[in-house]
C-alpha cells in the first residue's frame, strides 16, 4: 500500500485532496513542507501532496523553492479545490469569538469578513488551518478557526458561518510528488525551472519565442529569486504537452543549450478541479 | 516639511531606508502595508517607503497586490538594501533564549541559524522587526527579537549574535512613492503591470518581443495572480529606460492595444544600493 504524506494534521485542504488521490493508498500527516520533502528523499512516503498556487495569494513560495532541490521525485499529477472557509467553534454564537485562529494565507483571504464582522478578535497565526480547529477545540468558547467543513466534522466543531472568503473564485492548485514515470495520455502538463545566464538580459525572450515558434501553450510563468542579489531570478513555467513528444523533446533540448540551470519538474496529466 | 511613512516602529528595515531618502522630512512610523496605502490616498501622508522584493524570499506580494489599486500615487525611487539580521535582547547570552521573535520573513531567512544554535526556542511571529525588539525588551531575558543593528539602538537591546541570515547576499528592494513627477535622468527604471485577453495564450511572449525588438533590458518579470480562478494572471515589468522616451512611449502604445488592463506605476531614476 502506497504511503501518502500530507500537510497535517487531519482535516487540512492537503488532506482533502490526498482522500481524493487514485490509490489505496496509507494517508499521513506530516507537520510542514520541508518534513514531506525529507520525507519523500528518505522513502517514508511514497507520494507527497503539496499546495503550489492559490488563485488568491499566488505561489506557495517555500514549495516552489523546494522543487528545485528536489532529487528523484517528480510531479506525477495535479490537482486544484475550490476553498471554501468556514468559521467553526465549539460556541454557537459569533457574538463569543474572541480569538480567530487560522493559517495566515486562510487569514488573508477572509481579511475582509474579519474586519467586518469581527473587528474585536485577536488573529492568531497556525501552522495549518486544522492545527487552528484542534487549538479551537482544546481552548474552548472564546475560541474559533478558518477551515474547511471536512476539517470541521473531524474536530467536531459548529459551523459559525460559511464562506467565508473574501473571493468567491478561491482555489488552490496541489501537486502531487512521486516516483513513476507518467506516459503521455494526450492531455498533459509538464513543468520546468530554468536560470538564465547573467549577460543574456533578453534571455527569457529566447525561451518563450522557442515555444511561441511551435504554438506550445504556457499556463503559469513564475519567478523566484535565485537566492543570491536583488536581480537574479529563476523561472517556473507550466507548459501543454509531455516531455516525450518529440516538438518538446527538442525544445527542451534548446533550452538546455541557452540555460545555467534546467530542469524538467516533471510531466503529468492535467488535473481535475473539485 | 513632507511626510513620509514607513512601516514602523521606529527601527525598522523600511525606517532605515525612509532615513536615507533625500528630503527634508518628518518621519512617521505606520502599523501595516494597507495603512501607508490608505495614508497616501488620503493624504495624511506625501511619500511612502514600502519593501517590494527580497533575494531569498521573493515579491512582498500584499504590496505588489495593492500597486494595481493605488490611484494619485507614482513610484517615485528606489532603494536596495542588505539586510544583516542580529539577535537582540537584554539577555547576554544566547543560552538564556527562550523565545525568538520577528516578522515571519526574518524568522524564515534565518531558518538555518535558528535550527542549528536556538532548536529548543519557540518562534513568534510579529508584524514588523521592531515590533519584536519592543516586545523582547518588554518582556525580559527570556526573550529575542531578530532585527538590524540600528533597532537594537533604538531599543537598547543586546547584541547577541549578528549576520543571522542564511544567505550572505541577502537584500531586500524598496520602493518610494509619492506624487512628484520624475523627469529623466538618462539611468532611469520603469515599472509597468498588464494583464492579457483570456483568449491569447502567446500573449506575453508578444510584449516581451515588442521589448526585446528595441533591445530595452528587462530587470524583473514577476506574476501575481487576478484574483479570479487558477490560471488568470497580472505580470509586473521593471524595465530599463523612462516612459518618456520616444522608443518606450510608442511600445506601451502597443501594450495598450494587446493587453486587457495597463498601467504605468512610474518612471524614476535607478535606485543605489546600501
Amino acid at each position: 500500500m502506497k504511503k501518502v504524506g500530507y500537510l497535517g494534521p487531519s482535516g487540512s485542504y492537503s488532506h482533502l485532496v490526498a482522500k481524493h488521490l487514485d490509490h489505496k493508498t496509507e494517508l499521513i500527516g506530516l507537520a510542514s513542507f520541508y518534513e514531506i520533502f525529507e520525507a519523500l528523499e528518505t522513502e517514508k512516503i511514497d507520494i507527497g501532496v503539496l499546495p503550489i498556487e492559490n488563485s488568491t495569494e499566488g505561489a506557495v513560495t517555500p514549495v516552489m523553492d523546494a522543487l528545485i532541490n528536489m532529487k528523484d521525485c517528480k510531479i506525477i499529477s495535479e490537482m486544484t479545490i475550490s476553498i471554501k472557509h468556514t468559521l467553526l467553534s465549539t460556541a454557537e454564537n459569533i457574538k463569543n469569538i474572541k480569538y480567530v485562529l487560522s493559517h495566515p494565507q486562510a487569514l488573508e483571504q477572509c481579511r475582509e469578513f474579519l474586519k467586518t464582522k469581527v473587528p474585536y478578535a485577536k488573529l492568531i497565526p497556525c501552522e495549518s488551518t486544522s492545527k487552528a480547529c484542534l487549538l479551537a477545540k482544546e481552548n474552548g468558547a472564546d475560541y474559533s478557526a478558518i477551515a474547511n467543513q471536512f476539517a470541521g466534522e473531524i474536530y467536531q466543531l459548529n459551523q459559525i458561518q460559511i464562506n467565508l472568503q473574501d473571493n468567491a473564485l478561491n482555489q488552490t492548485r496541489f501537486i502531487v510528488l512521486g516516483k513513476e514515470e507518467k506516459l503521455p495520455t494526450g492531455q498533459d502538463k509538464t513543468s520546468i525551472i530554468f536560470s538564465l545566464y547573467d549577460d543574456r538580459p533578453g534571455g527569457l525572450f529566447e525561451i518563450l519565442k522557442l515555444f511561441a515558434d511551435k504554438n506550445i501553450n504556457l499556463t503559469r510563468i513564475e519567478s523566484r529569486p535565485a537566492k543570491m542579489e536583488i536581480g537574479k531570478y529563476l523561472f517556473y513555467i507550466d507548459l501543454l504537452g509531455h516531455a516525450s513528444e518529440t516538438e518538446i523533446a527538442s525544445i527542451f533540448n534548446s533550452i538546455q543549450d541557452k540555460t545555467k540551470t534546467f530542469k524538467i519538474l516533471g510531466s503529468y496529466p492535467i488535473g481535475p478541479n473539485l
